[in-house]
């Protein structure tokens, strides 16, 4: 089973209004709701994608009980600990035109809570082939958050997935993750390198591992995927971008590099399967969202070429 | 005791952000919430003024009881019907420069629900001196829904004011309230007139009152009431317009018209009392809220005219 940790999921939100306006009031048509936070997204990828996967983290309050109703009634198994502060609530308004995202910071978490969820995520190790750690860390706790909840998986042995930016993900690097998957932005912003050819998100990849042995995964959005690993590195990518929403291609991105190294695929065979989930993504309105069939149908338009 | 009804209460939320741009992302860095609707903002000045209030109404799920919470830690009494749905948000999103705001339309009601709510409605009915039926009615339910409970509140001796627009306003005077408290436009709208003088305003209030022993105070903003009434028509207002925010002014103009019917007063008296709350209220910067002592001072400056 692959584990997902999200330490600040959302409920999120959408309210579908006509053209919003600012200073305006704006009646709400329709409003939906979703578990949210790329973690959750992650979980719910899987799932979808038929990869036995458990959902931890820690929840609160009556939106985090609404997010393990949403979890549950798409079939994503969770395990959370209960905190006191209330989950976060994203909200997106869309019209149309454009999308416009209020996010809430999410609550802080107490010492206590944070040693019951380290025994806690200790216990769903045991059970784990593959751990992904994604998302922005809650209020209350260190930079280095992600890096001690790494050491913790390698010494269980259970290779680690990081989607993580700033210095949670300089931090996180430090426990030797199997793969971390910055995006162009992520990557720019911590190796100091311009990222704007695959080149340049060679070099910067290159730049981020260093001498680890994990591998750096930068998504290039419709430029596809560029990988550094101690075998090779590889620029995995469709012949053309793909249209529609790439809200969660970065998730769907995550899903499938987790879900290669839970069966064991080499790399070109890995990022072929990222290339074709991130795309299927994008042809879906929402995150956290992707149809095998259609992930099945751009499969076989991926081109993986050693550079 | 006066008895508030507020049929579709909200849970209001304030987002703080820096400066709102449609279809950019925002981080939330402040969310306030309170107790929303027109009538429990009423309520809230009715327990600020020292007035006994009831709140009753429908609610529900975990937004619904969060409401509850928030009227109970402020001192207002409530009895509300659960319904299965959940009760609405209304998100505003304020910048500093502007409040953009989002309006959920709230859940429908069941017939069973509105049935027992019937029964609940009676049974504060008994101990109540004033009923105040305001705001907008939830789905599910007829134009004609605050007619039929003036018309209960008649019959058990109780008068009743009513804080409505549109078909709601119209059916609800079939009833004959007490005191129906439209703003300019709502005057304008019902009845056609433009309002946009003082006597335009007392022309279109004796129009809407028509041969009803209703008294109709319009309310314009600025430029303080006006009340056609059967013992003669009045000008109340301020020598000058009071700076702040207008939001839930009409609300406290409610609340001290309700509080005025409650304690006796005449009409010149009871006008002056809502001008002051009214006034009171723009000085605060949320709805629903009103200093006494604020009130106070401004009583004196009050000036009432028979028109």
């Amino acid at each position: 089973m692959i584990l997902t940790v999200t330490l600040n999921p959302a409920l999120d939100v959408t309210y579908t209004v006509d053209a919003v306006v600012v200073g305006g009031t704006h009646r709400v048509r329709e409003a939906a709701t979703r578990p949210g936070g790329k973690g959750l997204n992650v979980a719910r990828v899987l799932h979808a994608l038929g990869t036995p996967v458990l959902a931890t983290g820690l929840i609160g309050g009556a939106d985090g009980e609404r997010i393990v109703e949403l979890l549950a009634a798409v079939g994503v198994a969770s395990d959370f600990v209960a905190i006191a502060g209330g989950s976060r609530r994203t909200v997106v308004v869309t019209d149309g035109a454009d999308a416009t995202g209020f996010w809430e910071s999410g609550p802080p978490v107490q010492a206590g809570e944070w040693a019951s969820f380290l025994v806690r995520y200790r216990d769903c190790l045991a059970g784990a082939t593959v751990v992904v750690l994604a998302g922005s860390l809650p209020r209350g706790l260190p930079d280095d958050t992600y890096a001690l909840l790494g050491s913790i998986a390698r010494d269980a042995g259970v290779p680690t997935v990081l989607d993580a930016d700033g210095p949670a993900l300089r931090a996180g690097l430090r426990a030797d993750p199997a793969v971390v998957k910055p995006n162009a932005a992520e990557l720019a912003a911590t190796t100091g390198y311009a990222v704007d050819t695959v080149a340049a998100a060679r070099l910067a990849a290159r730049e981020l591992r260093g001498s680890r042995a994990t591998t750096v995964v930068a998504s290039l959005g419709g430029a596809g995927l560029v990988a550094s690993t101690v075998d090779g590195d590889w620029h995995a990518r469709l012949p053309a971008p793909v249209p529609g929403n790439p809200t969660g291609a970065g998730d769907a991105c995550v899903a499938a590099l987790a879900a290669g190294l839970h069966h064991g695929l080499d790399w070109p065979a890995l990022l072929t399967e990222a290339v074709a989930c991130s795309a299927a993504s994008v042809t879906e309105p929402g995150a956290g969202v992707v149809r095998p069939e259609r992930m099945h149908a751009l499969r076989a338009d991926v081109v993986v070429e050693e550079i």
